[in-house]
Parts: structure tokens; C-alpha cells; sequence
């Protein structure tokens, strides 16, 4: 696969997520890639060990997935652009890292091709890793920025973001992706510029760790109080300022009555009931929030001073519901669609989902 | 301390947070503990090591904190009142067996007395665990119970509880304290009766693992996305039930014109600052949720229409007040005041912070 | 398996040679065990996870194997009878454990059960795990006595000496069996004696660990070399002392002209090699070491006065040959038949082996 | 330091030990390091952290020394010059792995800057690690080549013979120092030709991993005990081609009547007392073992018929007399003199030894 996919002709290429995932991160000038194995994510650290050396890049399969953050966490301190990935059960075992590297104010870029859970679960996809992204699963007041892809062409695309938002605003990047996007095959452009690593702004912060050059030291230990309140402080008021990078794309939401709020693969199946529903008289509407940390809580609320009702749809019980209830605050009814543990709802069932709540809002 | 501890006369005890919770845990039949070093918990390893051997039970100092709460998933597996403890750090690295714990819905009792973070942070007391109690801080639509005490009492007190709720509901229950609370030395009573675990109902889906008994197995594989939902929705369906148990607690809330709504050390020093305001002529009042999943939505609600704002206090830069947010949904202002770092707020402070709500929702 | 053996008729009961070291270790008084899984010795973690709670032992399945010695190093540290057993490669892994354990001069019981190497191999049967129990195969000066079981009424009643010397000498002991005799099942006694913990010699060096008692404080650091050079000439001194413990068994030697040097489960192969030799006018006899570490040189010396030419048997490619070459220090021809990988000489082989070197000697 | 080191004058360049292994690593081609952090190696990680990225290779701190050892594996599979460098403790880590790598039948490169044991002991110099890396500290029948330096030019000289020997005989090569060559600082050449990797011989056998290439498995797993014992031959025939690289040194034996055998740090403390004895009258010689494993017996058998005695010097119990005895066969007396837990013995002691042997050999 690497050698075609180095000719950018500009035609459309015929891709795996997961590569595309690989492949962005790889053009994005990540040059650091630690990893252990878990399905469905393994074509990432397939294709990073087979591409990594072409580009003078370290690819390193450690003991565990603890192991594999805490590498991350070494080779950002050292001025890399550092990644990971892994699966839902392997993401948990990250969140002590992922909290080190966010007090440590670092960037660092960690990619979650979701399965169902709790527990070993499947290897079917899912949306029940929404909280642990979004509202920071480990330890502290840290958040990360969280994209949502949901096509192969973002998952590529987003990879550029993420390593972007990451070194601006020295924050772990999550891009929360699912089994569906990692090992679905689709048409896509490689139509953005690889990026040079050595050409990136200088990290002044970074640990050279050489004789005659500045030395720093970085770490998250704040003995005093009041010292990790301000560090805190100081990271939130990046995370604040980065509430201007919040994307969300919206369909047919200029007319719409009643809409969904849906990312990722669930997005897809909404818009596809989305089409449905106008078919049927309704006129359905879909919010897609592209970063879900930042939330784009001003336009869902701005919607819902607009439509009578909104419907969730989540491959969860429930999680961005809450965001969502959030942003609405109470304005007009929020109903949710959620399913879990690997089914991926089907357009029909979340038409009639909305055309249950369209009648309920209509009375 | 051992010794004196189980002479029950009835007679206050002066006794430090950390060890009320250790002794409240062998009371309530625990004959299993996995812990790993970390401060300000370490008190109750200690004591386990001391005193699990008089009862019969099992102490183990594990290799991390991985393999402690593995260790709690085989021992809990096998029909033990099995915990662990840790503090935040510590907490964030069992995110993964927490939920493997859930989705193979098994009971569990984990202790967080929570110190400063993200990262290393500091060992001073802190509420910025709350999202990853609450939320479920691993992978898949788990959440597990979460009880907040506010006094050495309720630390001792409470462990009865978790065991209980945890065996009821097999669920992971966490026990979400501070490191003021684990700490501090407070007059208790040793007032209610030790558990003999041989006594307790029979857990007929335990890994008997003996010939001639019935074999059980403990897994939370589910290949089959549909077989996955269904037990998603079984274990949601016993949380739902769960509902049941909430409970929190008014102080004044009467006559309130304006109320904090706080847990555990926050509550406290709210409850200070409550006389200060009553002092002062603000009709001010307490709502201290006990139970924080589940959350006292209820009643936030109905206080919510007889008050002019909320103020929520948290160490923490804000997690329990999307819940407050949640259950008012718009009804009146909520907002925040929040500590971090290892930072515990000031009655006085606090105080100020309430009256400047209080004028401007008495505009 | 357990309600039978508890009825100590005298008669013989036919067990499995793990189960034999499983409940030789607990009525030897062992009451901590702490393994990790591996073929062929899975049935002693089997059946010490159950019997164990019986005793008020502890059973640990630890993280890993490392996890595992270093268990056995802390309860031994605190006074326990403490064991572990696993199967080569995971005897391999413990290297580093068992030197700390030396060099903290504790006593340790460690079982391999051996099994086909290099690398992960075969489950088969080898005694190829000689060199590493009997030179150190940690680093540093330290040994560990070493016994060699051929039955599965040794296996049984060795861990009752290994226990005992391993507190006698304060340094840890290795009971070295194979795939065969683990897995054999036969007749035998439980002659001895149950030895209860509460009854043994107190241990004045333990970490009590409790207020009011000497603090005691177990380590193997010493900074100052000479320090550490007087160490290890006591622990070395220990070792001398325990060579009054040396055993070994002669079968037939009294006449013999030509002898097997042979352990374990290639001594049973050589008894019955024996008995092919002197049906064929061969007179042949067996030298059986059971130390193997103190090596019964003075025994082979004194043989190999007396016979024209001595056979090493071993189930690898040669290393017990090398202290039997010691020992005859060039007095008669030592010679090697050694299989390996698993493979169990048939006693043909080794009498056609044994019928070559007694031509060539006797020439 | 890494700058000048690259001109290569002829000149000679004051090193440090650790960095002469390091450079001559590099310069030998191995462009993959994996190592954990331990006194008395350090310098060679920190060396190898900066240094490695300048020619493309890799440098990884690994989780442990476990760890370490089995990315050596994966490397060297891949077809890398791998290697990883500990001191005692670490060492013995990593004996599963070098078994592993072993039955592999791969190359890499071990190197112990071995320190006082046992256990964690101290950071001074030792040799107590002969017989783990001699006789094979793992499990199974292999052994590792062993190259035993003096001095700070063959550190870095034998980096290149340490990486020839292992691929040549696909076997992993220790170089066993300590920390009195790791940490002393001589003058030394760099008159080696740098080696380009990509310039070596093929190895057929590596897993390329790729799409239309020949697929390669490397694994120690033989089910049937038939063909690992055919598969352990192989190895050891390898191995018994490898006696042909046996290197020994000899000085003043032509006349010498008694006569040192030692190696490494012992053999410069006993090349002094040789010119001590000599100025006292005594026909002292010195034999130094260069390959320790394979061990020069016939030189030493060869001397052993020429002189009165021999005395071997160690910094340990004694480890190589055994393989100097089973040279001798009982030719002559073979003495020890031995120091341990870092002492370094002084010329002048180790002359008194050889006096007192040679009174008593000469009577």
C-alpha cells in the first residue's frame, strides 16, 4: 500500500481507515509511534511499523499499553510529534498517562478506534467512549480536545488537526474514531501537504538534554497548592481559547422542525434518516458536532431556539445526550436513540425514532 | 489501634479517616484487599496488612495498581467481599479493570481518597475525580455507584453500604473521599454490627472451580453485538433500580432563598459558610448530595423552583455542577465556585461567592 | 482430591506428582503461595488456590512471574513459610527475585517443574534447567541448595526438607523436577507428620512491623563493598555448613566396574538401564545424587576410585556432567549421554551407551 | 562528546568505558538500542539516546529490563544489530529473554557492566556474573558467546567482534565488563572501519513482514520433543564451530613455573603482581582468558602441563575456576583467590596468593 499511496496525483485513492489514520498521521510529520495490539485498531501499528523507518521514524510495539503512553509521554517531552492508538479497554488503561502528559502540558495526539464494551466486550463498534474522552478520564481537571470523524477522508484530514491543536495549545488531541471508520474502505484524496517536522515552529520547552543547551525539566509534580491550582488554571485557559477551533457541520437545518444531533458513524446513519424523514413530510434536520471537546454548545443552542424537539443518536446508553442537554438547557425536549455494545443503529429505526418524537413535539 | 478498635462499647473513638475506612471494610465482611503505595491513602493498606490476617482475610500488596484491581476482579469473582484503594493517580490506572469488573457484573468496592492532579500533582485533597467516578472513567456504558462522605463517621459507616450496594446491584461502587478526609482525626462510633461474611446471602454465579459443584464462568466476552446490548441493558437496567437508594442531605434548605449544593470536604466548609451568610441575613441553605450516581436529581429539582440560584462548590474546576446544570435544567442560574490543585476554599471565601449570587438573582 | 488426603491412614493414595508437592508444601507448613501459570506445574497453583483457604494460607496468582518471587520475597521477609512454582522459562524470569532472596539471606522454597527449552520450547520433560539452579543462575555469589526429587513420594516428602532447610540455612531452595514427574501419578505415603507454622523455631530476623516490637529491617544493599564481601562470605559460610545435608543413593555399586551418574527422572531410566546391564553380565551400578547443590562430590570421588569409567545420563545436552567431571577430577573417564528438547532416554539407549563406554574402559 | 568522536584521526581520544561501547556499538552497525536505566552502565542509554537518531537507529528506554530484552528479540527477528546493555540485577531480568533470543536462534548483543551482588547490592565492580553468562542463566541447553575486555580499546573493539560473532552463529553474545572498565576513562583508538548495515551479508531468515516477499516466521516453539532436540543440536553445533573463536592472551608463560588465570579487571591486577613476582625471583605468567565462553581449555590444559600451579583470580566466590579445573583435570593444583561484593583485590595481595601457592607447589 505505501508506495501508491506516496504518488499524490490527486485522484481519488481507495483507502482502509485505519491506514488513512496511519498514513495522516505519517504526512502530519508524527515521527514517534508507540503502540501494543488490540483489534480493531491493528492496522495502525501494521502500517506504522512497515512506513515509520521509510521516513526516519521510531515505530515501537511496547510491553503494554501503560508502557506505550508513558513513551508518548517521553518522546513529546523531547520535542516529537508522538502518537498512539489503541481500543477502548487499551484507552482506559492510558488515562494516567494521558493525564500525565495534560499536566505536563504537552501535546500528544492518541487515536481510539472504539469497540463495544464494558469489559473485553467485542470488536464491534461503538460510541460508549464518548465520556471517558470528553470529560477527562483520568485523574484531575484536565480535558482533551476530542475530534469525531466520519469518513476515511476526515480521518486523514483530522490527523493534520490534531497534531496542529496539539502543539498550540500543548493538550493531549483524542481522535475518537469506531470499528466502523477504522476498517471501512472508501474513496479519498491525499490532498494536503505533508508536513516537514523539521520546518515546525521550535518547542522552546522541549528537554534537550544536551551540554551547552538550555535545560529544562518537564514534569506535572506541583508540591504546593496554590502552584497546581494555577498550573491548572493556566491549562483550562488554553483549553478556554481553544473553544474558537469548535467545528460542526449542519444539513438542511435552515428549515428543519425537529433534528438530530449525531457524530461519527452514527452521523452517517442519521443522514441517511434524515433523508428518509423529508421523504416522508418531515423536515428533518442533523447537527453533526465535528470536535466534541470543544462542544459546539452555542449552535445546538442557537437550534433549539428553532426547532420543536431534539433527537440524539448514540452507539451508547447515553453520553453526549448530556452535552447536549447542556448546551439546550432546557429550551425544547432532547429525546435519545441509543444503542450499545457493537450494533450500529439502522437508518429505518432512527427515522421512526424521530417520527415518534416529531409527533410527541408536534401536538 | 487494632486492639482498641474492637472493643464496641458505644463510646466515641478518636480515630483518622483512612483507618475508619479500613475498619469499615473488615466490619463489613471484606476478607479481601489488593492495594498498591500511594499517599494520602496508605494508612489503609497498612492497617489491612495489620489486621486482615486476624480475620481469616487476604492482603495483598500488588505489583501495581493494574494488578491489585485484577486482583479484586478474581477475588470478587470467586465470592469474596474483595476492595481495593487508591488515590487519584492510582484510580485513573484501574479505569480499565473497573470496567471489566462492571460489564462482568460483579460487585466491588473502590476506595479513591482523591489528592491533587492531572499528572503527579500534589498529595493535597481534591475533587477533580468526581467525572471519572460518576461518568464511568473507562470504556463502555458501565457507571458505577459513587457514595461522598463528609466525616470520619460516614467514611466508616459508608464501607458498610458499598459492600452492601455492590452485592445488591453487583456493581463496582467507589467510595469517593479526599485526602483532608482520609486524614483528619474525627470522634466515632463504632455502632453497627460486624459482618460475618460466612453469614451473607449466597452468590450463586461465583467460580466455585470444584468438581461435582456447578460450574459458573465470570467473563465479560460477548461476541455477538446484540448479546453485548443485552447485558448493557441489563446492568443499566439494575443502576436504573438502583435510583432507589439516592440520598442527600438539607441543612436549611426550609426557607432557603439560595442554596450550595456540595459533597464531602466542599460540603463542609459550605456548611460553615452557610451560618456566615444566615449571619449576615441571606436565607442561605445546604443540599449536600451523599449518593453521587446516583445523583439527586430530584431534589435538586425541586429546590431549584423555590430558590432564586445554586451556587455549587467544588474542588475541582467544575465537574459535579453539569449534573446541578442537568437537573435544573434551566430553572434557575447554577453556578460555580471552584478550588483546584490540592486548594480547599475557605468559609469566608465561600460566603462572598454566595452573596454575590445572591445579588444578582435578587435583582 | 483434598477431603481423601486429609484422612492420614498410612495407606498408600495414588497421586498426581503436583499434588503431591501442593499439599507436601502445606503440611510442611507453607501457608503463602504466590504463582503464576505455566505448563506442566499448572495443577500445583490449581490445587493450592483451593486447599490454601482451608489452612488460612494465602494463595496469589500474581501479575507475573517476577510479581510472583518478589511475593515470596515479602513473605518471607515477614516470617511466612513462603513458596512459588512455576516451569522453566518462568523459573527464568524469577532469576533476579531468587538472587534478592539470597542476598536478603531469607529462606524461599522454589518448585520448577521443567519443561523443554531454550525459549518457549516444548512442555515436555528436561532437565535443563540444571545449570540455573545449581550455579546461581541470578548474579552475584549466592546459591541455592538445590534437591532432585525421582518419585512422587519424594516430591511429597521433600518439601518437607526444603522447607526446613531453607530456614536452617536462611537462603532459598530449589526442588528441581520435570514434566514427568509432575504429571505421574503413584502411589504413595503421607507418612509425615502435618507441621504446624505456629509451632516452628521463631524467626527473630522478621519485619514485624508493629509498634512496641523490634524493628527489623530486611534488605541486600550495601554500599560499602566490604561490607557486602563480609555478606557474602556468611552466606557463603551458610552454604559450607549445609554440605553435612548432602544426600545421594547407590544402587548396586558395590561391585560394579562401571557406574551411572544420574537424578530425577533419568535416574529411574538408568535403575532400569542397570538392570539390562548386569542380565548381560555388565556389572552396573547407578550413583544417584539428591542434593544436587551441595553436590555429592566426595561420594563420586570415592566411586570413581573403585570403577573403570563413570556415565553421565541427563535429559539435556550436558551440565550435571560438569560437577561429576569435578568431582572425578580426571581419575577415570566420565562420559555423557544426554538428550534433550523434551526426549526421555529409553533404558535401552542408555545400556547400549553405558555397554560402550565399559568396552572402551575395559580395553 | 559525539562530534569528535566521528573525526577519526588516528589519534588516540581519552574515553570513558561506557561510551567506548557505545560508539563501537554504533560504529559496528547495530542501529537499535533497548535498554532501562541502572547503575553502573548509564552512560551507555544516555550515549546511545543522543547518538542513535544521528545514524538512524533507535533508541528506546523501555517500561523494564524485561521489556528491553524481548524489543532486542523483535529487533534482531526484523533483521536489525540489536542490543541492550544492564549491569548485574538487570541481567538476570532479562535470562528469559536470552533464552528466548537463544532458541530463536537470533543474534544480539548483551552487554553487563556487572556490579556487586547479590541481590540489589551495591554499583561497585564484580564478576560474579560469570556463570549466568557462561553457563547460560536461562532455561535450556543454549550458551552464549562471552567476550571478557580489559581495557577501554577492547570495549570498543569487541562491540564489532560481539555483532560479527552473532550473526555469524545466530546466537546472542555477551560482553561481560564491570564497573571498573564501564566507569574508568582511557586513552584508546577508533581504528576500526565504521560498519554500514545496510552493507552486511543478507539474513535470509528475517521476518520481512511485506506483502509479496517471502514470509518469514522466528519462533522457539516445537511441540514435538524430536525436533527441539534436533533444533538444541543444531544450536549447539553451531556453537562447537564457534570453538574455533576461542582468544586467550598470554604473558611471560614461555619460562613461567606458576602461573595466573584471570580475566578482565582481575587480569590487570594480576599482570601487575606477575612484575611483582618476577622482581622477587618468582617465574610468574598470566593466561587471560579473552572468549570466556568458548573458555580456552586446551591453552590452559596445554599450560597446566608445563607449570607447578595455577591461581586463578576473581572478583567473585570463584565461577571460572571451575572451568580452569575442568581444563586441568587434575594435572596440577588449581588455587582461588577471590574477592566479592566489589572489592577489587590489590596487586599486592593477589602476589602474596601466588607466593604462598607457589611455596607450597614447590615443595
Amino acid at each position: 500500500m505505501g508506495a501508491e499511496v506516496t504518488t499524490r496525483t490527486g485522484e481519488p485513492v481507495l483507502m482502509k481507515g485505519n491506514e488513512a489514520i496511519a498514513q495522516g498521521a505519517i504526512d502530519a510529520g508524527c515521527r514517534a509511534f508507540f503502540g501494543y495490539p488490540i483489534t480493531p485498531q491493528n492496522q495502525i501499528p501494521d502500517y506504522m511499523s512497515l512506513h515509520m523507518p521509510e521516513v526516519g521514524g521510531v515505530f515501537v510495539q511496547a510491553e503494554s499499553e501503560v508502557s506505550a503512553i508513558n513513551m508518548v509521554y517521553g518522546a513529546s517531552a523531547a520535542g516529537a510529534r508522538a502518537m498512539t492508538a489503541s481500543s477502548s479497554p487499551g484507552i482506559a488503561l492510558k488515562q494516567e498517562g494521558i493525564s500525565y502528559i495534560a499536566g505536563a502540558e504537552l501535546p500528544a495526539v492518541i487515536v481510539n478506534v472504539a469497540r463495544g464494551g464494558s469489559g473485553l466486550g467485542n470488536i464491534a463498534p461503538a460510541q460508549s467512549g464518548y465520556f471517558m474522552s470528553v470529560k477527562g478520564g483520568g485523574h484531575g481537571d484536565y480535558r482533551t480536545l476530542v475530534l469525531g470523524p466520519w469518513s476515511v477522508q476526515e480521518l486523514y484530514d483530522f490527523m493534520f488537526d490534531a497534531f496542529d491543536l496539539a502543539d498550540r495549545y500543548r493538550t493531549p488531541v483524542v481522535l475518537l474514531a469506531d470499528a466502523v471508520l477504522g476498517q471501512m474502505m472508501e474513496p479519498m484524496r491525499f490532498d494536503r501537504e505533508p508536513v516537514d517536522p523539521a520546518a515546525l515552529p521550535p518547542k522552546p520547552w522541549t528537554t534537550t538534554g544536551a551540554k551547552g543547551r538550555k535545560r529544562n525539566i518537564v514534569n506535572s509534580l506541583y508540591i504546593v497548592a496554590e502552584d497546581l491550582e494555577a498550573v491548572s488554571r493556566r491549562i483550562q485557559a488554553r483549553l478556554d481559547e481553544a473553544h474558537k477551533e469548535v467545528r460542526w457541520e449542519g444539513h438542511q437545518l435552515e428549515d428543519a422542525e425537529v433534528a438530530f444531533v449525531a457524530y461519527g458513524t452514527a452521523a452517517r446513519v442519521c443522514l441517511t434518516a434524515m433523508e428518509i424523514a423529508r421523504s416522508q413530510g418531515i423536515r428533518a434536520g442533523l447537527l453533526r458536532p465535528i470536535t466534541l471537546y470543544p462542544f459546539p454548545s452555542e449552535a445546538v443552542a442557537e437550534l433549539a431556539g428553532r426547532v420543536r424537539a431534539l433527537l440524539v443518536v448514540e452507539m451508547s446508553l447515553g453520553q453526549m445526550v448530556e452535552d447536549v442537554r447542556l448546551a439546550v438547557n432546557g429550551r425544547v425536549p432532547v429525546e435519545l436513540h441509543g444503542r450499545t455494545g457493537g450494533v450500529v443503529p439502522t437508518p429505518r429505526e432512527v427515522y421512526e425514532a424521530l417520527a415518534g418524537v416529531q409527533e410527541v413535539a408536534g401536538r
